[in-house]
Protein backbone atom coordinates (compact mmCIF):
# COMPACT_ATOMS: atom_id res chain seq x y z
CA UNK A 1 0.00 0.00 0.00
CA UNK A 2 2.79 2.37 0.62
CA UNK A 3 4.97 3.93 -1.96
CA UNK A 4 8.65 4.83 -1.82
CA UNK A 5 10.87 6.90 -3.57
CA UNK A 6 14.64 6.43 -3.17
CA UNK A 7 17.18 9.26 -4.33
CA UNK A 8 14.81 9.95 -7.02
CA UNK A 9 13.38 7.04 -8.36
CA UNK A 10 10.09 5.93 -7.26
CA UNK A 11 9.86 1.84 -5.95
CA UNK A 12 7.24 -0.11 -4.54
CA UNK A 13 7.71 -2.89 -2.05
CA UNK A 14 11.03 -3.27 -0.44
CA UNK A 15 13.99 -1.17 -1.22
CA UNK A 16 17.71 -2.10 -1.64
CA UNK A 17 19.84 -0.85 0.70
CA UNK A 18 23.68 -1.84 1.86
CA UNK A 19 23.46 -3.48 5.18
CA UNK A 20 26.17 -1.46 6.27
CA UNK A 21 24.19 1.70 5.85
CA UNK A 22 24.45 3.85 8.71
CA UNK A 23 20.69 4.72 8.94
CA UNK A 24 20.52 0.80 9.19
CA UNK A 25 22.91 0.16 11.45
CA UNK A 26 23.65 3.08 13.81
CA UNK A 27 20.76 5.28 13.50
CA UNK A 28 22.77 7.63 12.16
CA UNK A 29 20.58 10.03 10.22
CA UNK A 30 17.00 12.33 9.74
CA UNK A 31 13.67 11.99 9.71
CA UNK A 32 10.46 13.94 8.84
CA UNK A 33 6.66 13.06 9.41
CA UNK A 34 4.26 15.43 7.09
CA UNK A 35 0.79 15.46 7.15
CA UNK A 36 -0.42 15.26 3.60
CA UNK A 37 -4.21 16.65 2.93
CA UNK A 38 -5.70 16.84 -0.77
CA UNK A 39 -2.36 16.09 -2.00
CA UNK A 40 -0.90 19.26 -0.38
CA UNK A 41 1.81 19.01 2.18
CA UNK A 42 1.47 20.45 5.19
CA UNK A 43 3.81 23.21 6.82
CA UNK A 44 6.08 21.83 3.67
CA UNK A 45 8.45 24.48 4.03
CA UNK A 46 8.92 24.05 7.74
CA UNK A 47 9.58 20.70 7.54
CA UNK A 48 12.10 21.05 4.71
CA UNK A 49 13.71 24.06 6.63
CA UNK A 50 14.28 21.68 10.00
CA UNK A 51 15.42 18.38 8.04
CA UNK A 52 18.10 20.70 6.20
CA UNK A 53 18.99 22.33 9.63
CA UNK A 54 19.97 19.71 11.27
CA UNK A 55 21.28 17.53 8.25
CA UNK A 56 24.16 20.10 8.64
CA UNK A 57 24.72 19.80 12.17
CA UNK A 58 24.91 16.15 11.57
CA UNK A 59 27.40 17.04 8.89
CA UNK A 60 24.76 15.01 6.33
CA UNK A 61 24.94 16.13 2.70
CA UNK A 62 21.56 17.34 1.87
CA UNK A 63 20.51 19.48 -1.17
CA UNK A 64 17.08 21.27 -0.48
CA UNK A 65 16.21 20.19 -4.32
CA UNK A 66 15.91 16.60 -3.57
CA UNK A 67 14.21 17.06 -0.90
CA UNK A 68 12.06 19.46 -2.50
CA UNK A 69 11.81 16.97 -5.65
CA UNK A 70 10.95 14.10 -2.84
CA UNK A 71 7.84 15.48 -1.66
CA UNK A 72 6.72 16.82 -5.03
CA UNK A 73 7.18 13.43 -6.93
CA UNK A 74 4.72 11.35 -3.70
CA UNK A 75 2.39 14.67 -3.60
CA UNK A 76 1.62 13.64 -7.59
CA UNK A 77 0.72 10.07 -6.76
CA UNK A 78 -1.23 11.28 -3.84
CA UNK A 79 -4.79 9.69 -3.28
CA UNK A 80 -6.28 12.81 -2.37
CA UNK A 81 -7.44 11.64 1.39
CA UNK A 82 -5.57 12.09 4.22
CA UNK A 83 -1.94 10.48 3.79
CA UNK A 84 1.76 10.40 5.88
CA UNK A 85 4.29 11.36 4.02
CA UNK A 86 8.20 10.34 5.58
CA UNK A 87 11.51 11.91 4.70
CA UNK A 88 14.02 9.42 5.74
CA UNK A 89 17.99 10.93 5.58
CA UNK A 90 20.73 8.58 6.46
CA UNK A 91 24.20 9.15 6.39
CA UNK A 92 24.86 6.32 4.21
CA UNK A 93 27.93 3.81 4.02
CA UNK A 94 31.33 5.43 5.27
CA UNK A 95 34.90 3.52 6.38
CA UNK A 96 34.59 2.26 10.03
CA UNK A 97 34.18 4.35 12.77
CA UNK A 98 31.53 6.16 14.44
CA UNK A 99 33.66 9.70 13.17
CA UNK A 100 33.64 8.84 9.65
CA UNK A 101 32.35 11.23 6.66
CA UNK A 102 29.93 9.12 4.84
CA UNK A 103 30.38 10.56 0.61
CA UNK A 104 26.92 8.97 -0.26
CA UNK A 105 24.07 9.94 1.78
CA UNK A 106 20.43 8.67 1.13
CA UNK A 107 17.49 10.14 0.82
CA UNK A 108 14.31 8.35 1.38
CA UNK A 109 10.38 9.21 1.35
CA UNK A 110 7.31 7.02 1.61
CA UNK A 111 3.67 8.10 1.34
CA UNK A 112 1.09 5.71 3.06
CA UNK A 113 -2.42 6.15 3.77
CA UNK A 114 -3.37 7.78 7.17
CA UNK A 115 -5.18 4.11 8.50
CA UNK A 116 -6.66 6.06 11.61
CA UNK A 117 -7.06 9.72 11.38
CA UNK A 118 -6.39 10.85 14.92
CA UNK A 119 -6.86 15.02 14.16
CA UNK A 120 -7.81 16.93 17.58
CA UNK A 121 -8.74 13.71 18.49
CA UNK A 122 -7.81 13.18 22.82
CA UNK A 123 -5.34 10.89 24.74
CA UNK A 124 -4.37 9.98 27.57
CA UNK A 125 -0.51 10.01 29.11
CA UNK A 126 1.04 8.18 31.39
CA UNK A 127 4.81 9.28 33.38
CA UNK A 128 7.67 7.20 31.54
CA UNK A 129 10.63 6.30 34.04
CA UNK A 130 12.73 6.96 31.06
CA UNK A 131 13.77 10.79 30.36
CA UNK A 132 15.35 12.60 27.48
CA UNK A 133 18.82 13.81 27.54
CA UNK A 134 19.45 17.68 27.80
CA UNK A 135 23.02 16.61 26.89
CA UNK A 136 22.20 15.12 23.78
CA UNK A 137 21.31 15.97 20.50
CA UNK A 138 19.21 13.43 19.86
CA UNK A 139 16.84 15.23 22.40
CA UNK A 140 16.43 18.12 20.19
CA UNK A 141 16.42 16.46 16.49
CA UNK A 142 14.62 14.09 14.71
CA UNK A 143 16.98 11.53 14.53
CA UNK A 144 16.71 7.53 13.14
CA UNK A 145 17.65 7.03 16.74
CA UNK A 146 13.92 6.50 18.59
CA UNK A 147 15.10 3.53 20.63
CA UNK A 148 14.51 5.34 23.80
CA UNK A 149 11.37 7.20 22.63
CA UNK A 150 9.86 3.37 21.82
CA UNK A 151 11.06 1.80 24.58
CA UNK A 152 9.19 4.78 26.90
CA UNK A 153 5.83 4.36 24.76
CA UNK A 154 5.90 0.63 25.68
CA UNK A 155 5.96 1.40 29.04
CA UNK A 156 3.14 3.96 28.88
CA UNK A 157 1.15 0.95 26.82
CA UNK A 158 1.59 -1.24 29.91
CA UNK A 159 -0.13 1.37 31.86
CA UNK A 160 -2.55 1.54 29.68
CA UNK A 161 -2.07 5.11 28.32
CA UNK A 162 -1.97 6.08 24.90
CA UNK A 163 1.35 7.64 24.96
CA UNK A 164 4.42 8.27 27.63
CA UNK A 165 5.18 11.88 28.93
CA UNK A 166 8.74 12.33 29.31
CA UNK A 167 10.43 14.51 31.54
CA UNK A 168 14.02 15.85 30.66
CA UNK A 169 17.14 15.02 33.07
CA UNK A 170 16.94 17.91 34.56
CA UNK A 171 13.04 16.47 36.37
CA UNK A 172 10.99 18.96 33.95
CA UNK A 173 8.65 17.93 31.80
CA UNK A 174 9.96 17.52 28.28
CA UNK A 175 7.89 16.46 25.87
CA UNK A 176 5.63 13.38 24.55
CA UNK A 177 7.64 10.59 22.86
CA UNK A 178 6.15 11.56 19.87
CA UNK A 179 4.75 15.49 20.52
CA UNK A 180 4.74 18.58 22.42
CA UNK A 181 3.17 19.61 24.86
CA UNK A 182 1.35 22.26 26.26
CA UNK A 183 -0.73 23.58 29.23
CA UNK A 184 -3.60 26.46 29.31
CA UNK A 185 -2.44 28.21 33.07
CA UNK A 186 -4.66 31.65 33.15
CA UNK A 187 -4.18 33.36 29.83
CA UNK A 188 -0.91 31.93 29.38
CA UNK A 189 -0.15 28.76 26.96
CA UNK A 190 3.13 26.93 28.86
CA UNK A 191 5.33 24.93 26.62
CA UNK A 192 8.67 23.57 27.55
CA UNK A 193 11.38 25.82 26.06
CA UNK A 194 14.02 24.78 23.70
CA UNK A 195 16.67 23.84 25.65
CA UNK A 196 14.76 21.62 27.77
CA UNK A 197 15.52 18.30 25.39
CA UNK A 198 12.39 18.65 22.94
CA UNK A 199 12.14 18.40 19.19
CA UNK A 200 11.29 22.34 18.04
CA UNK A 201 7.32 21.09 16.97
CA UNK A 202 6.29 22.26 13.13
CA UNK A 203 2.73 22.10 15.19
CA UNK A 204 4.59 23.38 18.19
CA UNK A 205 5.83 26.56 16.38
CA UNK A 206 2.31 27.48 14.54
CA UNK A 207 0.69 26.77 17.66
CA UNK A 208 2.94 29.41 19.28
CA UNK A 209 2.12 31.55 16.32
CA UNK A 210 -1.79 31.32 16.54
CA UNK A 211 -1.97 31.50 20.77
CA UNK A 212 -2.50 35.31 21.11
CA UNK A 213 -5.36 35.09 18.27
CA UNK A 214 -7.11 33.30 20.41
CA UNK A 215 -6.45 35.39 23.41
CA UNK A 216 -3.69 32.92 24.96
CA UNK A 217 -0.01 34.38 25.80
CA UNK A 218 2.72 32.30 24.69
CA UNK A 219 5.12 31.36 27.07
CA UNK A 220 8.56 28.94 26.75
CA UNK A 221 10.00 28.42 30.57
CA UNK A 222 11.32 25.22 32.14
CA UNK A 223 7.61 23.66 33.01
CA UNK A 224 6.96 21.48 36.53
CA UNK A 225 5.25 17.85 36.82
CA UNK A 226 2.91 19.58 38.73
CA UNK A 227 1.82 22.53 36.62
CA UNK A 228 0.97 20.18 34.28
CA UNK A 229 -1.24 18.21 36.78
CA UNK A 230 -3.02 21.04 38.06
CA UNK A 231 -3.43 23.05 34.17
CA UNK A 232 -7.05 24.29 32.98
CA UNK A 233 -6.13 22.48 29.88
CA UNK A 234 -3.23 20.19 28.60
CA UNK A 235 -2.88 19.23 24.93
CA UNK A 236 -0.09 17.85 23.01
CA UNK A 237 0.81 19.21 19.43
CA UNK A 238 2.46 17.11 16.31
CA UNK A 239 1.99 16.95 12.34
CA UNK A 240 -0.37 13.91 12.62
CA UNK A 241 -2.37 14.69 15.75
CA UNK A 242 -2.27 18.33 15.45
CA UNK A 243 -3.56 19.59 18.85
CA UNK A 244 -4.84 16.79 20.67
CA UNK A 245 -6.39 17.43 24.48
CA UNK A 246 -5.25 15.22 27.02
CA UNK A 247 -8.06 14.15 28.88
CA UNK A 248 -5.65 11.98 31.54
CA UNK A 249 -2.51 12.03 33.40
CA UNK A 250 -1.22 8.53 35.73
CA UNK A 251 -5.12 8.01 35.51
CA UNK A 252 -5.88 11.10 37.09
CA UNK A 253 -8.11 13.44 35.14
CA UNK A 254 -6.77 16.66 34.07
CA UNK A 255 -8.36 20.31 33.80
CA UNK A 256 -10.65 20.22 30.93
CA UNK A 257 -11.36 23.79 29.78
CA UNK A 258 -12.19 23.95 25.68
CA UNK A 259 -9.91 24.22 23.26
CA UNK A 260 -12.52 25.25 20.65
CA UNK A 261 -10.65 28.73 19.47
CA UNK A 262 -7.55 26.86 19.18
CA UNK A 263 -8.81 23.80 17.20
CA UNK A 264 -10.62 26.77 14.54
CA UNK A 265 -7.54 28.26 14.16
CA UNK A 266 -5.67 25.61 13.28
CA UNK A 267 -8.44 24.21 10.77
CA UNK A 268 -8.77 27.09 9.47
CA UNK A 269 -5.18 27.68 8.85
CA UNK A 270 -4.85 23.82 7.26
CA UNK A 271 -7.72 24.64 5.31
CA UNK A 272 -6.06 27.72 3.93
CA UNK A 273 -2.90 25.31 2.87
CA UNK A 274 -4.90 22.51 1.07
CA UNK A 275 -7.91 23.09 1.10
CA UNK A 276 -9.24 20.40 3.31
CA UNK A 277 -10.83 21.02 7.37
CA UNK A 278 -9.21 18.44 9.26
CA UNK A 279 -12.82 18.60 11.66
CA UNK A 280 -14.32 16.97 8.55
CA UNK A 281 -12.07 13.76 7.93
CA UNK B 1 33.66 -7.64 -0.10
CA UNK B 2 31.63 -8.01 2.63
CA UNK B 3 29.30 -10.77 2.54
CA UNK B 4 25.69 -11.04 4.53
CA UNK B 5 23.33 -13.77 6.23
CA UNK B 6 19.22 -12.32 6.35
CA UNK B 7 16.62 -14.55 7.88
CA UNK B 8 18.84 -17.50 7.00
CA UNK B 9 20.06 -16.81 3.23
CA UNK B 10 23.25 -15.55 2.43
CA UNK B 11 23.08 -12.49 -0.04
CA UNK B 12 26.04 -10.23 -1.23
CA UNK B 13 25.83 -6.63 -1.94
CA UNK B 14 22.55 -4.49 -1.24
CA UNK B 15 19.90 -6.52 1.10
CA UNK B 16 15.98 -5.99 0.42
CA UNK B 17 14.23 -4.19 3.22
CA UNK B 18 10.77 -2.70 3.48
CA UNK B 19 11.31 1.20 4.20
CA UNK B 20 9.35 1.19 7.33
CA UNK B 21 11.33 -1.83 8.82
CA UNK B 22 11.66 0.28 12.61
CA UNK B 23 15.73 -0.92 12.63
CA UNK B 24 15.95 2.01 9.45
CA UNK B 25 12.72 4.03 10.56
CA UNK B 26 13.80 4.43 14.11
CA UNK B 27 16.80 2.43 15.59
CA UNK B 28 14.25 0.22 16.92
CA UNK B 29 16.61 -3.42 17.23
CA UNK B 30 19.80 -4.44 18.46
CA UNK B 31 23.52 -5.42 16.93
CA UNK B 32 26.46 -7.21 18.18
CA UNK B 33 30.12 -6.93 16.72
CA UNK B 34 32.30 -10.27 17.64
CA UNK B 35 35.94 -10.51 16.17
CA UNK B 36 36.71 -13.28 14.15
CA UNK B 37 39.95 -14.94 14.17
CA UNK B 38 41.15 -18.18 12.50
CA UNK B 39 37.28 -18.49 11.55
CA UNK B 40 36.12 -18.60 15.09
CA UNK B 41 33.87 -15.73 16.78
CA UNK B 42 35.91 -14.90 19.65
CA UNK B 43 33.51 -14.68 22.96
CA UNK B 44 30.69 -15.74 20.72
CA UNK B 45 28.43 -17.50 23.78
CA UNK B 46 28.84 -13.94 25.83
CA UNK B 47 27.43 -12.29 22.99
CA UNK B 48 25.09 -14.17 21.79
CA UNK B 49 23.63 -14.10 25.85
CA UNK B 50 23.66 -10.64 25.42
CA UNK B 51 22.19 -9.85 22.43
CA UNK B 52 19.05 -12.62 23.93
CA UNK B 53 18.60 -10.72 27.03
CA UNK B 54 18.38 -7.51 25.15
CA UNK B 55 16.15 -8.92 22.64
CA UNK B 56 13.79 -9.80 25.70
CA UNK B 57 13.76 -6.69 27.27
CA UNK B 58 12.85 -4.86 23.97
CA UNK B 59 10.66 -7.65 23.36
CA UNK B 60 11.48 -8.50 20.47
CA UNK B 61 11.22 -11.90 19.30
CA UNK B 62 14.76 -14.01 18.60
CA UNK B 63 15.31 -17.32 18.91
CA UNK B 64 18.81 -18.37 19.99
CA UNK B 65 19.41 -21.22 16.99
CA UNK B 66 18.98 -18.24 14.43
CA UNK B 67 22.10 -16.33 16.25
CA UNK B 68 23.75 -19.58 16.51
CA UNK B 69 22.75 -20.23 12.25
CA UNK B 70 23.92 -16.23 11.40
CA UNK B 71 27.45 -17.14 13.42
CA UNK B 72 28.14 -20.67 12.04
CA UNK B 73 26.89 -19.79 8.56
CA UNK B 74 29.84 -16.50 7.97
CA UNK B 75 32.28 -18.12 9.99
CA UNK B 76 31.80 -21.03 7.63
CA UNK B 77 32.88 -18.92 4.83
CA UNK B 78 35.60 -16.56 7.02
CA UNK B 79 38.68 -15.86 5.12
CA UNK B 80 40.87 -16.73 8.18
CA UNK B 81 42.50 -13.82 8.87
CA UNK B 82 40.96 -11.19 11.26
CA UNK B 83 37.44 -10.26 10.68
CA UNK B 84 34.91 -8.57 11.90
CA UNK B 85 30.69 -10.14 12.36
CA UNK B 86 28.38 -7.63 13.16
CA UNK B 87 24.87 -9.28 13.80
CA UNK B 88 21.66 -6.61 13.57
CA UNK B 89 18.13 -7.51 14.80
CA UNK B 90 15.16 -5.22 13.69
CA UNK B 91 11.99 -5.33 15.31
CA UNK B 92 10.69 -5.31 11.50
CA UNK B 93 7.54 -3.09 10.38
CA UNK B 94 4.94 -3.36 12.22
CA UNK B 95 1.30 -1.44 12.75
CA UNK B 96 1.78 2.79 13.85
CA UNK B 97 2.78 3.97 16.55
CA UNK B 98 5.93 3.79 18.67
CA UNK B 99 4.78 0.95 20.85
CA UNK B 100 3.99 -1.43 18.38
CA UNK B 101 4.50 -4.81 18.35
CA UNK B 102 5.91 -6.55 15.36
CA UNK B 103 5.38 -10.02 14.08
CA UNK B 104 8.43 -10.16 11.88
CA UNK B 105 11.98 -9.28 12.68
CA UNK B 106 15.03 -9.36 10.92
CA UNK B 107 18.14 -10.84 12.31
CA UNK B 108 20.88 -9.86 9.84
CA UNK B 109 24.67 -10.58 9.82
CA UNK B 110 27.74 -9.60 7.89
CA UNK B 111 30.96 -10.50 7.68
CA UNK B 112 34.30 -8.22 7.04
CA UNK B 113 37.88 -8.61 6.70
CA UNK B 114 39.19 -5.76 9.76
CA UNK B 115 40.86 -3.47 7.07
CA UNK B 116 42.63 -2.23 9.92
CA UNK B 117 43.36 -4.00 12.71
CA UNK B 118 43.57 -2.20 16.26
CA UNK B 119 44.28 -4.98 18.91
CA UNK B 120 45.70 -3.05 21.98
CA UNK B 121 46.53 0.02 19.73
CA UNK B 122 47.01 3.30 22.09
CA UNK B 123 44.84 6.00 21.55
CA UNK B 124 43.96 8.88 22.56
CA UNK B 125 40.28 10.33 24.19
CA UNK B 126 38.72 13.71 24.39
CA UNK B 127 35.68 14.44 26.94
CA UNK B 128 32.59 15.21 24.94
CA UNK B 129 29.97 17.49 25.70
CA UNK B 130 27.45 14.66 25.41
CA UNK B 131 26.86 12.60 28.22
CA UNK B 132 24.98 9.11 28.53
CA UNK B 133 21.80 8.65 29.80
CA UNK B 134 21.44 7.06 32.86
CA UNK B 135 17.88 7.21 32.46
CA UNK B 136 17.87 5.64 29.62
CA UNK B 137 18.12 1.88 27.85
CA UNK B 138 20.17 2.92 25.18
CA UNK B 139 22.67 3.41 27.28
CA UNK B 140 23.03 0.27 28.87
CA UNK B 141 21.78 -1.92 25.81
CA UNK B 142 23.22 -2.37 21.86
CA UNK B 143 20.11 -0.82 19.94
CA UNK B 144 20.55 0.73 16.75
CA UNK B 145 20.34 4.24 18.13
CA UNK B 146 23.49 5.27 18.02
CA UNK B 147 23.26 9.07 16.71
CA UNK B 148 24.68 10.78 20.12
CA UNK B 149 27.44 8.06 20.08
CA UNK B 150 28.09 9.19 16.27
CA UNK B 151 28.06 12.60 17.25
CA UNK B 152 30.58 12.21 20.30
CA UNK B 153 33.15 10.47 18.45
CA UNK B 154 33.11 13.71 15.60
CA UNK B 155 33.32 16.15 18.82
CA UNK B 156 36.57 13.81 19.38
CA UNK B 157 37.84 13.98 15.95
CA UNK B 158 37.30 17.35 16.08
CA UNK B 159 39.39 18.04 19.06
CA UNK B 160 41.83 15.41 17.02
CA UNK B 161 41.65 12.59 19.77
CA UNK B 162 41.00 9.12 18.54
CA UNK B 163 37.48 8.56 20.41
CA UNK B 164 35.26 10.45 22.76
CA UNK B 165 35.09 9.95 26.42
CA UNK B 166 30.95 10.28 27.67
CA UNK B 167 30.66 10.81 31.47
CA UNK B 168 26.86 10.09 32.22
CA UNK B 169 23.88 12.58 33.22
CA UNK B 170 25.36 12.24 36.91
CA UNK B 171 28.77 13.66 35.59
CA UNK B 172 30.40 10.56 36.61
CA UNK B 173 32.70 8.59 34.17
CA UNK B 174 30.62 5.94 31.29
CA UNK B 175 32.34 5.11 28.81
CA UNK B 176 33.99 6.25 25.01
CA UNK B 177 31.26 6.00 22.54
CA UNK B 178 32.55 2.31 21.89
CA UNK B 179 34.62 1.15 24.53
CA UNK B 180 34.38 0.52 28.57
CA UNK B 181 36.94 2.22 30.45
CA UNK B 182 39.06 1.15 33.32
CA UNK B 183 41.54 3.06 35.14
CA UNK B 184 44.70 1.35 36.87
CA UNK B 185 45.07 2.94 40.81
CA UNK B 186 47.67 1.34 43.41
CA UNK B 187 46.49 -2.70 43.01
CA UNK B 188 42.96 -1.79 42.32
CA UNK B 189 41.77 -2.29 38.68
CA UNK B 190 38.81 0.35 38.71
CA UNK B 191 35.83 0.45 36.12
CA UNK B 192 32.71 2.19 36.48
CA UNK B 193 29.68 0.10 37.73
CA UNK B 194 26.88 -1.09 36.19
CA UNK B 195 24.14 1.13 36.60
CA UNK B 196 26.60 4.41 35.73
CA UNK B 197 24.95 4.15 31.69
CA UNK B 198 27.74 1.67 30.28
CA UNK B 199 27.00 -0.92 28.32
CA UNK B 200 28.46 -4.36 29.78
CA UNK B 201 30.72 -5.07 27.60
CA UNK B 202 32.54 -8.77 26.86
CA UNK B 203 35.60 -7.51 26.91
CA UNK B 204 34.71 -5.49 29.73
CA UNK B 205 33.75 -8.66 31.57
CA UNK B 206 36.43 -10.79 30.59
CA UNK B 207 38.89 -8.40 31.57
CA UNK B 208 37.20 -8.05 35.14
CA UNK B 209 37.49 -12.10 35.35
CA UNK B 210 41.26 -11.87 34.62
CA UNK B 211 42.24 -9.09 36.90
CA UNK B 212 42.81 -11.46 40.13
CA UNK B 213 45.66 -13.04 38.03
CA UNK B 214 47.56 -10.65 36.92
CA UNK B 215 47.59 -8.80 40.72
CA UNK B 216 44.81 -6.09 40.47
CA UNK B 217 42.30 -6.26 42.35
CA UNK B 218 38.76 -5.30 40.09
CA UNK B 219 36.18 -2.38 41.40
CA UNK B 220 33.26 -1.11 40.02
CA UNK B 221 32.13 2.02 41.18
CA UNK B 222 31.59 5.72 40.26
CA UNK B 223 34.33 7.13 38.98
CA UNK B 224 35.38 10.33 38.82
CA UNK B 225 37.01 11.95 35.75
CA UNK B 226 39.83 13.38 37.77
CA UNK B 227 40.67 9.81 39.07
CA UNK B 228 41.27 9.11 35.37
CA UNK B 229 43.11 12.15 34.63
CA UNK B 230 45.53 11.09 37.58
CA UNK B 231 45.41 7.14 37.70
CA UNK B 232 48.73 5.09 36.52
CA UNK B 233 47.08 3.43 33.67
CA UNK B 234 43.76 4.37 31.83
CA UNK B 235 43.17 1.43 28.99
CA UNK B 236 39.75 1.46 27.10
CA UNK B 237 38.11 -2.07 25.71
CA UNK B 238 36.20 -3.69 23.11
CA UNK B 239 36.03 -6.46 20.70
CA UNK B 240 38.44 -5.36 18.37
CA UNK B 241 40.88 -3.09 20.27
CA UNK B 242 40.50 -5.84 22.90
CA UNK B 243 42.58 -3.56 25.63
CA UNK B 244 43.91 -0.61 24.55
CA UNK B 245 46.14 1.93 26.24
CA UNK B 246 44.97 5.26 26.37
CA UNK B 247 48.03 8.01 26.13
CA UNK B 248 46.16 11.44 26.15
CA UNK B 249 42.93 12.94 27.74
CA UNK B 250 42.67 16.17 26.36
CA UNK B 251 45.50 16.47 25.11
CA UNK B 252 47.14 15.64 28.75
CA UNK B 253 49.29 12.55 29.15
CA UNK B 254 48.16 9.90 31.42
CA UNK B 255 49.85 7.83 33.58
CA UNK B 256 52.13 4.98 31.88
CA UNK B 257 52.07 1.93 34.24
CA UNK B 258 52.72 -0.84 31.56
CA UNK B 259 49.87 -3.20 30.74
CA UNK B 260 51.85 -6.20 29.44
CA UNK B 261 50.78 -8.59 32.25
CA UNK B 262 47.26 -7.66 30.78
CA UNK B 263 47.82 -7.86 27.23
CA UNK B 264 49.46 -11.08 27.92
CA UNK B 265 46.43 -13.22 29.32
CA UNK B 266 44.26 -11.75 27.01
CA UNK B 267 46.14 -12.94 23.88
CA UNK B 268 46.54 -16.15 26.26
CA UNK B 269 42.37 -16.15 26.51
CA UNK B 270 42.09 -15.82 22.51
CA UNK B 271 44.93 -18.04 21.47
CA UNK B 272 42.92 -20.78 23.24
CA UNK B 273 39.39 -19.85 21.80
CA UNK B 274 41.28 -19.78 18.29
CA UNK B 275 44.36 -20.66 18.31
CA UNK B 276 45.59 -17.48 17.42
CA UNK B 277 48.12 -14.78 19.29
CA UNK B 278 46.10 -10.87 19.02
CA UNK B 279 50.17 -10.09 19.01
CA UNK B 280 51.11 -11.69 15.80
CA UNK B 281 48.30 -10.46 14.09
Amino acid sequence: VSLAWIDGTIVEGPIAIDPADRGLALGDGLFETLCVLGGVALWQGDHLDRMEQAAAELAIPLARAALEAAVAALCARSSGGAEVLRLTLTRGVTARGLAADGAAPHLIATLAPLARVSFFRPLTLAVASIRRNGWAPSSRLKTLSYADNVMAARQAADANADDALCLNTSGHVASTTVANVFAVIGEELVTPAPGQAILPGIMRKAVLALAPAIGLRPVERPVELAEVATAEAVFVTNSLRLAAPVTHLDGRPLGRRRLDHLTGAIAEEIRAQSGRDPRLI
